[in-house]
């Protein structure tokens, strides 16, 4: 089926400003709920925000199957269920119905004050019920930073890190959409060359500028995907901040990997973007060696040239970009990450989600956290106030954003900022 | 308030089989389908499955506050978020039912057809819906032999073991009651002496034994539960197998821990016996040496006294017992992991699992795992049919069992049983 969404030459009769992430030629997926209180499933193009389940009510989406409610609920979790071939019908429908030429809603004025918010006037929620959360570590500058900072200089990479798209499971409770912030967290640590830990706020708190992916229903148990068929299950990509607090890390993680010094916090962008709208933006992935064994081995371009970059912000100023990155740069594939993580027959469902890791580039300006952009804490950033920074203060805002571009179009993110509050305090 | 559903001396109308796990002073929860395929919570007394669903339409729980439909679900996560009073309340006025010198339902046929199944007849499903799962690695004597197995004699425990109960994510989406079986995974593994790895079906299958406990409600995000505070967040306990590939482990665990060699199948217990039910079998844990830091410091009995034992039974053969364990075994308590677990701030809702990690006791006969039975696989066990096994053989089944004895009264989970199967073929 064509992806007439994508028609580069289409305009909406929704205004789009000059750089907006969300061209009719993105239609991303979220929910919301409007300042009726009410929670919806929705797109948005330009800073307009469209109710998709009043959409679904007023019979614009007539003609394509689905279930009577299906718009009408608090996650995407059963749109995701139904297929790529639903998913292209819904969003091939909303491109023609905001095209400028089509007069249907456009001259509907009753109708499109149903349907259309100013996005100020929404709050957004998680777009999907997170089942299970994977964090991949699969870009090799990262692994090589950290390899620095942590291993043996003659062993940087983990034996099996070339043959393996090493992984971890998050913690899905503690996923937040942007503009939730989190707090600093308290937990145990061992001093510089101390023996015994003490417990108290993390000295060390980092972002990690990660990607992720939402899958539909992939397998039963037992059952593996190949790679042929992997990318057949990805609906589509988010903003991933992997928060870190690294001292907490560093003594807990051997020998079961990272547990508290992650499950604090993971936050990601709103609105999910299509693999379909992501289509025009496929490149190859850097060269595999040595080759990995035969159902990790893919063909053409499995790699998107998404343009990546971290701001931080100190309360009452400016923020000031310090990385800017491309996913691009990930060694092993999503395809790759799905097929992998499915081949022992672990199942995965509509809704989980897959990290990709700290997304760092070749040199020190791209790279995707504090510890690598500091040295692990040994060369502070300077930030356009004059200030400087190790890891984040209390009140640091982080902002990602992340954008697609190429023939005149340009799709983005939109932005995951995301606020660190000082240790909770108990009621 | 009063555990009166614990008072020994109380029998029950229904007739219960000597050293049953389900005597009247049990009253666990779980959900299953009825031979009319109503899927309906419920309890268990001797061999009978009572529906609650039915006794609530019936108005047996008159007086106490709850939902309409607040056993008419397909999950105890609602019932659960209720909070211990509510537990407490259900579970006494169930005893009073069934007491037999309560005439109410007894004397009503009608009302006893309804409500009362022989449990041959139902399937038990999955108990709750589980957000998340951690898994725990809390016995010393499993990391120690563990320790013998892969790390340097000299630091057995890693660093961190003994002031941290030391944990990972597990995976949600793969969690099964007992009876449905599992595929023998296929994964990487690195054969002996080799530094390229292959890819096939996985030799070393094995299984753990352990505990698990389902959480209420436990926190807002952000926020940490005091010690002393976390048992009233715990709602009851389950068996545990976790399903372990021992050669995909070995490959991939470092640097992250435990991954495709775990997530392929975790199998449950259905029933969830409540922590009021196991309240007279409290006892002290092991003594810690060094004592742990402030917030992890607890008074009082701790632990329970629950045995343990696994059997293998391969096709068409009996059962060999192969270890017998017990809960009290543990170093680290249930109040610690949970402490713990949320000293970040990391957010614990209703229906979340944690496993206990292997409970392996002091001599070889009580260890929890066929890794440690068989001393990394160097000296296979013997079952009774005269068959060795070093790890499981494709259709061997393995069956967990745990009860607490004292005051001649048995409080059991009934068997946790499992059968392994050839790896699952694609069609």
């Amino acid at each position: 089926m064509p992806i007439s969404a994508n028609n580069t030459n289409r305009k909406s009769w929704i205004e789009v400003p000059v750089d907006s992430d969300f061209p009719i030629q993105n239609i991303p997926f979220g929910v919301f709920i409007t300042k009726d209180d009410v929670i919806t499933i929705g797109t948005r193009i330009g800073d307009c925000a469209i109710d998709m389940g009043a959409l679904q009510q007023l019979n614009y989406f007539e003609g394509i199957e689905l279930t009577d409610d299906m718009f009408m609920q608090d996650t995407l979790n059963d749109f995701i269920s139904d297929g790529k071939k639903t998913w292209r019908l819904v969003r091939n429908r909303l491109a023609e119905l905001f095209d400028v030429t089509n007069p249907k809603l456009r001259d509907n004025k009753e109708h499109r004050e149903i349907v259309i918010f100013n996005v100020k006037y929404i709050e957004m929620q998680l777009p999907v019920l997170i089942g299970d959360y994977t964090d991949f570590f699969s870009n090799k500058e990262h692994a090589l930073n950290v390899g620095k900072i942590y291993r043996d200089p003659e062993h940087l990479l983990s034996p099996n890190w070339l043959h393996i798209p090493v992984a971890y499971h998050g913690r899905s409770s503690s996923i937040i959409p942007s503009g939730i912030p989190v707090h600093r967290p308290m937990g145990q640590t061992l001093p510089k060359g101390e023996k015994t830990p003490v417990f108290g706020p993390s000295r060390l708190v980092d972002f990690e500028l990660e990607m992720a992916f939402i899958t539909t229903d992939v397998n039963v148990m037992g059952e593996n995907i190949p790679i042929n068929e992997a990318e057949d299950y990805i609906f589509g990509m988010v903003l991933l901040n992997d928060w870190s607090a690294r001292d907490i890390q560093k003594w807990e993680y051997e020998p079961l990997g990272p547990f508290l010094s992650k499950n604090f916090a993971t936050s990601i962008s709103p609105w999910i973007i299509t693999m379909d709208a992501l289509e025009p933006f496929r490149t190859k992935g850097p060269k595999q060696d040595p080759s990995p064994l035969p159902y990790l081995q893919q063909k053409g371009k499995n790699n998107f040239d998404i343009n990546l970059e971290v701001a931080i912000q100190p309360e009452n100023e400016e923020p000031t970009i310090v990385s800017k990155s491309n996913v691009k740069n990930m060694y092993w594939s999503m395809n790759q990450q799905l097929t992998h993580h499915t081949s022992n027959g672990c199942r995965v469902n509509s809704g989980d989600m897959m990290g990709s890791g700290t997304i760092s580039g070749p040199t020190p300006d791209t790279f995707g956290s504090l510890l690598e952009l500091t040295f692990g804490g040994k060369m502070p950033i300077q930030l356009n106030d004059g200030s400087e920074r190790k890891f984040l203060n209390d009140d640091d805002t982080v902002i990602m954003k992340g954008f697609s571009k190429n023939n005149g179009v340009r799709i983005g993110f939109g932005e995951l900022s995301t606020k660190l509050l000082p240790p909770y305090v108990r009621k």
